[in-house]
């Protein structure tokens, strides 16, 4: 297992951690500029964020700055109603592949989606096993396109309390059975991203983690699960605040040989986005060394 | 498939649906009497509302009124810090098996704790797994008090959102391979209680429904998942409110010859519990009939 108590060589920011700063959207330039600063060496930005800077100027702030991604957030949502639907939704993921490979990402994050309409509170249906169906054939017509262009898609299984409403695949075993069943060679175009958030209370993880091997494990994200948490979508914690044994679960993944980075993902309403995003950097950069 | 549109004959009421009437904690004797007006056949109390009215009322007036128990609320908490926590619980323990002797439940419901200490804010480690073994090695223990007193313990796999602070048994999976390991020969004295609410996410629902069969159906348990669901613990729904297939699930457990009761088990801080218990009862049966 890496040393991580010396230096944040491996810390990767994910820029929803600091997208608001004292409540306040905080634009990915300057976002980008603060983790440079820092000498951090990644990050993982958002579709919505590098939209609003615009993707030549984070393209070329990137490079300028040698930064590398360690994903990018995100493709997915592919459950959908009718074919308008499905043409769109496959339109959408191709150009997130695009941008992914304009900004040279390790991966394509997919949070895959799950009933139709349930995000805005009108599910369409119940029918959680076609929402799977739909997934598997969503990645599958996705995959044809993201192998050409060489950028790999990373399934994220989503915790359960998200199968309504945001993704479907729920455990780390079902996000390696799409995978097998999608990518039997392992050829390196198809794994999963592993977040402690999502994954840390399923009694086989290390058994998962250990049935993905390096081929599969295409990224690791750390925060902490509170207790109590007051929020199901945006009460995350810091490394070292929560009930999460970080350092045992990034063991698992790079017994496997997973040599990435440790990318820090925090939705944070009513704590680190009322920070400043020093602060909430300087934090994960000491957390990182101190609790991942 | 029974055919529930007809009447009510397999509704049972977990007390904690009703256990506030407009913000107000009300006694188990009116629940039960206002149950009994209904013509509902079966409930299922919780042990603090039982030893606020009493042991002994409470039995007499479930005679009085012909009332089956589909299961008692419950047994459980077994991960403890030290020697005096552990002879404690399982103390306790007992006595919940004594209570549900008297009170002729099918069940003790077990929900089987977690990391001691989280459900206060303060875990008192972060190792997942001792506290699952600590939970074998109470089920263990207890399930030999259990056998001796004819009483079937029922393991409920909380939802992973629990996982922290109230049940480290989170999949109906997990949850049979303890009842194999304990109760080899499905002897009739360990099974699960199977509440959609926490298992509905499953992708392998359906499966180890089949897995458990007969024998391990111990107990039903229905309400709905809300989109958007605005608390972790006490914003249940209605049945036909959410986006759970309840008839689809009602029919793999009953295609296992499982012929118990449904138990409608409710939490609602901002609106269930804010309404009046006649008019929660009532839509219990309404939807009973019409949504499960």
């Amino acid at each position: 297992m890496r040393d991580f108590s010396q230096d944040h060589r491996w810390l990767s920011i994910n820029t929803a951690t600091v997208r608001k700063s004292c409540g306040v959207e905080q634009p990915l330039t300057d976002i980008i500029e603060a983790c440079a600063r820092r000498g951090i060496k990644a990050i993982s930005p958002w579709r919505d964020q590098v939209a609003a800077a615009g993707l030549p100027a984070i393209s070329k702030l990137v490079k300028t700055h040698g930064l590398e991604l360690s994903g990018y957030c995100r493709g997915g949502m592919f459950p959908v109603v009718d074919a308008a639907g499905a043409k769109a939704a496959y339109e959408d993921n191709r150009r997130a592949v695009d941008e992914a490979c304009e900004l040279n990402a390790a991966c394509l994050v997919l949070v895959v989606g799950a009933l139709p309409g349930a995000l805005s509170g009108q599910a369409a249906h119940k029918d959680i096993a076609l929402a799977r169906s739909q997934v598997s054939d969503g990645i599958a017509a996705l995959l044809e396109y993201a192998k050409s262009s060489g950028m790999p898609l990373a399934i994220e299984p989503l915790h359960p309390m998200y199968a309504a409403d945001r993704a479907c695949i729920n455990t780390l075993e079902q996000a390696l059975d799409v995978c097998d069943a999608l990518d039997p060679t392992k050829s390196g175009a198809l794994g999963v991203a592993v977040d402690v958030y999502h994954v840390w209370w399923d009694p086989k993880l290390q058994q998962q983690i250990e049935r993905a091997g390096k081929e599969r494990l295409l990224a690791f994200h750390v925060c902490d699960w509170l207790t109590p948490t007051t929020d199901l979508l945006n009460d995350r914690g810091m490394m070292g605040d929560g009930v999460i044994d970080l350092p045992k679960i990034r063991g698992w993944v790079e017994n496997q040989g997973f040599a990435g980075y440790s990318e820090v993902e925090i939705f944070s309403t009513g704590n680190w986005w009322q920070r400043d995003t020093a602060e909430v950097l300087d934090t994960c950069i000491a957390r990182h060394s101190s609790a991942v």
